[in-house]
């Protein structure tokens, strides 16, 4: 199915069949389903040209701006899903915190999370309420990829990630602020992943009923703890904000990176797709995951700036130890990076579903 | 055998005897030993003073400063292994890279290895001439501890994450330029490692025939690799460089970061102790890597700026994983943290020696 017959075919209005839902359900497909987490940004020259007239968050925040970048990326390659164009921390943003994409810094959050009033003063509002703007981006993405055959991707970060970015204030090296309060003040700590829980599980499922056909839940900062310290301070909220949004009824890809120590329990805590950096080979992973999810990954996202043929190998090597099996989709291990060449993007995706093709 | 008592002793001359090396060979032990990486370091005040008078590269390159840092630890703090005080970064400096320690941005170095021509250009000399300060030291420190019965441990960075810092400049969010030479220019990155596994390698060696009682080999960053990059443009490397240290005839442990992926590679590449982070359960390490080798770690360094009650709990939550048996050196995962109040440090020492005493 390139995207050169889905254009030619009749619109198509439930997209259940599709290579990507399909694998999500580990289903057999006619190939591979690839995607690629950031492949929305910097590394493409109509999102750098939209960027000198807009900020990251006034193309966030603008419905038909975030549709357009979203888009972007299916226009160039033959991707088999769209995921909507927004950011992890606009939903921090809903809950009161100051928000800034500082130049050369990146973001900031100007009134940190530090103690238990910080933490009283969130505010969890209706998602309709705190992230209209992501909400109705989903709506008019949603009408535009419909007739293209290309289901889209909702996305919330993890409560944890998202309390190391509201503890922090920002990145961080060692996490000691929100290791901190995690060790020192555990009931401060609980409340805390109480309320993220709540806005992401909510986040997410009014994403799914505005038209979102799967969601992926990020856990990027995670592998930064223990596994004792996910099984009893994180995984419980991870998997309250799985429970919620499985109330929307679309498939749900848990990513982490950093996790190879823990993968079991990342398992444990939920969703139907499991996204692997790759510092760990995938035949292992799914070793370890058993049969019952789907695997998404694993390409290691500098392989995207190699000359074609190590790509090429590298990408075949992924493939390989995915082993042909059903329930694969292919990602990098993380988002794509701003230097890499757009061909090299083109090429991958046309090598995946050309190299698998059944 | 606390250290009131090793000090009323007659001076020991053989310290193979002791609990440290004992537990490096798997041996039974009296109570279970502790040492910290960078045990030595800006949370001790005594070093802090030390550091107003002096650079980091006055301290390490003057033997007798060098000596008397490493002392620091020993005489405040009841440890079981001195480790000598140095950094990895001069053996760089040694083969011809130009190092400086820039205020406030971490290690730098001014003519990063980028080409074939620049890593030709690297002139791996004996480590006597190449580092004599640290072999020095090493002697010098050596004599002191002998009387306290305290072994000491010498090191050195692992050929890959000096290969990541000299072609990086100094450390890296994404590891592109590192990534990128060994994935387009296969040749060039396996003479690199060639000549970094050789310095390694004669570096450790002349630490032991210097007087270290055991090696320890840091691979830092090796985590940000793919388990089939590490097994095959890294593990050879690392390998060579221990069967070359091995000559010395005392245990060496190697250690990494983010390996719960590949710990089994880790283990192949060779070692008598692996040392791990915390973002593995110490139980699992042990499953995963057999009775073959002894296990060296692993709290969270944040864990140790925790209230004392709760540090208690997470040290005793290490020990119970390590389930009692021999050939277990509780550690940190990695270093210590410059705000980590030095009486816990103490309290630590103090109770893994008592909670373990048989």
């Amino acid at each position: 199915m390139t995207k050169q017959t889905v254009m030619a075919a009749a619109p198509v209005t439930d997209l259940s069949d599709s290579r990507f839902l399909r694998a999500c359900r580990r289903e057999p497909v006619d190939a591979t389903p690839i995607w690629l987490m950031r492949q929305a940004g910097r590394y493409m020259p109509e999102y750098r040209a939209l960027r000198e007239k807009y900020s990251i968050l006034e193309l966030i925040k603008t419905p038909e701006l975030a549709c357009e970048v979203t888009l972007q990326p299916l226009n160039a390659f033959d991707l088999d899903a769209a995921i909507i164009f927004a950011d992890i921390l606009p939903l921090l943003e809903g809950l009161g915190l100051v928000l800034e994409f500082a130049r050369g810094e990146g973001p900031v959050l100007h009134n940190p999370v530090r103690t238990a009033v910080d933490v009283e003063a969130l505010l969890v509002l209706p998602p309709e309420e705190a992230l209209p703007f992501t909400l109705k981006a989903i709506r008019l993405a949603r009408r535009e990829l419909e007739g293209r055959g290309i289901p889209l991707i909702g996305f919330s970060g993890a409560p944890f990630t998202l309390a190391a970015y509201a503890v922090e204030g920002g990145s961080s090296r060692n996490y000691e602020k929100v290791k901190g309060l995690m060790m020192g003040d555990p009931v401060t700590w609980h409340r805390l992943m109480e309320k993220l829980s709540e806005a992401v599980g909510h986040y997410l499922l009014a994403q799914a009923q505005a038209g979102a056909q799967a969601l992926q839940i990020f856990d990027s900062w995670v592998g930064v703890l223990s596994p004792d310290d996910y099984r009893t301070l994180v995984m419980p909220y991870s998997h309250h904000a799985i429970e919620i949004a499985r109330g929307g009824g679309v498939p749900i890809i848990h990513f982490s990176t950093n996790t190879g120590g823990m993968l079991e329990l990342i398992r444990e805590a939920g969703g139907d797709v499991i996204g692997v950096d790759w510092r760990i080979d995938l035949a292992t992973a799914r070793e370890r995951l058993g049969n019952g999810v789907a695997i998404q990954g694993n390409l290691d996202p500098v392989a995207l700036m190699a000359p074609w043929p190590e790509l090429r190998r590298r990408a075949r090597h992924v493939l390989d130890r995915a082993a042909g099996q059903p329930g694969h989709i292919f990602n990098l291990g993380h988002g794509v990076l701003p230097r890499t060449p757009v061909d090299n993007v083109r090429r991958l995706v046309e090598f995946v579903h050309e190299s698998t093709r059944r």
